[in-house]
């Protein structure tokens, strides 16, 4: 660990740091709904935000991961917050023909602005707030019909929002993230990430 | 999560599993000391493997995390388990003089063979075992010095083996994985390899 030749071989790695601000954290605490309410601030711990329909160390595998595990099998929770950005739900709104997207019809618990394309934020990232809370990017969030079903209730005059959503929302719904270092994240921080090196190094 | 889009529009993604065999099960029971001892299997919890001084939940960050968080830190443990593989280790070996590289001198707690680039294997591919275990890779393991005091020692003919070790087992030296779900890894397993698509989209 006390490697001489790790910080030139490092050297080679691109490791800028990015600023972002943290427009809005939410909470989603209604088991029965995944719309989430606006808060000053969360305070995590290891499973996520406690009192949200997503917090836990694990969770009940579900049809995402169909591919893998029957479902309903107990395992690891990377799913415990929900990142939206605002460069995104402008853009996904805009093509709903939509005056806005707001974060709480996501169910997300963040919305953030200064990196545009999020849900292309690779998974291993992490974004640094300034209680020290450290959060790990765990991949791209892919849309399902439910955020489109609760976008289609408020505007009844609109047709057709629900698979329009999960069509346009694709690639553009954020990511999801889990717990690395517990803290405070309130509405306002500026929040810095931190890229994954090269092959997802552990550094 | 019935998204009649999903399917389509993932099949693009490419999806193909590999098989890998895994060679060796160890664990290391010594808080002191990083070797490994063979066992003819291992049976995991969310926080690793019982016993083996990786094992939790959470861990004290160290120096390989001095860039995120200052030392001492608890944070998530991502470290639960190291893989190595059989090709990367024999390509060290070769690069050593040596005539082998044993896993146990490395500390790990699995020998595979069947995917030659381990190193390489991106953060979110899933290792499925047959009793149902899932293990996620957390990255590349960079190597430190201490495997290299190890093999330093027991070949005391040879010069220099610390740091031709560090130099050389760069890129070589296998992975960090944590788990997704618990349960047995044998030794003779044949385990399935389940690559994560691009961007680490979470299925």
């Amino acid at each position: 660990m006390n490697d001489p030749n790790r910080r030139t071989l490092g050297a080679s790695v691109p490791n800028d740091r990015v600023e972002i601000v943290v427009e809005v954290v939410l909470s989603a605490p209604q088991p029965g709904s995944l719309v989430s309410i606006r808060l000053p601030s969360v305070r995590l711990n290891f499973g996520g935000i406690p009192g949200d329909r997503h917090h836990g160390l694990t969770m009940r595998s579900n049809s995402r991961d169909a591919k893998v595990y029957a479902r309903d099998t107990e395992i690891r929770n990377r799913r415990q917050l929900t990142i939206v950005s605002a460069e995104e739900c402008a853009d996904v709104a805009r093509r709903l023909r939509l005056d806005r997207i707001e974060p709480e019809w996501l169910g997300a618990n963040a919305l953030v602005s200064g990196y545009p394309h999020l849900s292309r934020m690779p998974a291993g990232t992490r974004i640094m707030f300034p209680s020290g809370a450290g959060l790990l990017c765990e991949g791209e969030n892919l849309p399902c019909r439910y955020p489109g079903e609760v976008i289609q209730e408020l505007h009844p005059g609109a047709r057709g929002l629900v698979r329009a959503f999960v069509r346009e929302a694709y690639g553009r719904r954020g990511v999801a993230a889990s717990v690395e270092r517990p803290g405070e994240i309130r509405a306002g921080d500026r929040a810095c990430v931190i890229p994954v090196p090269a092959y997802a190094t552990i550094t």
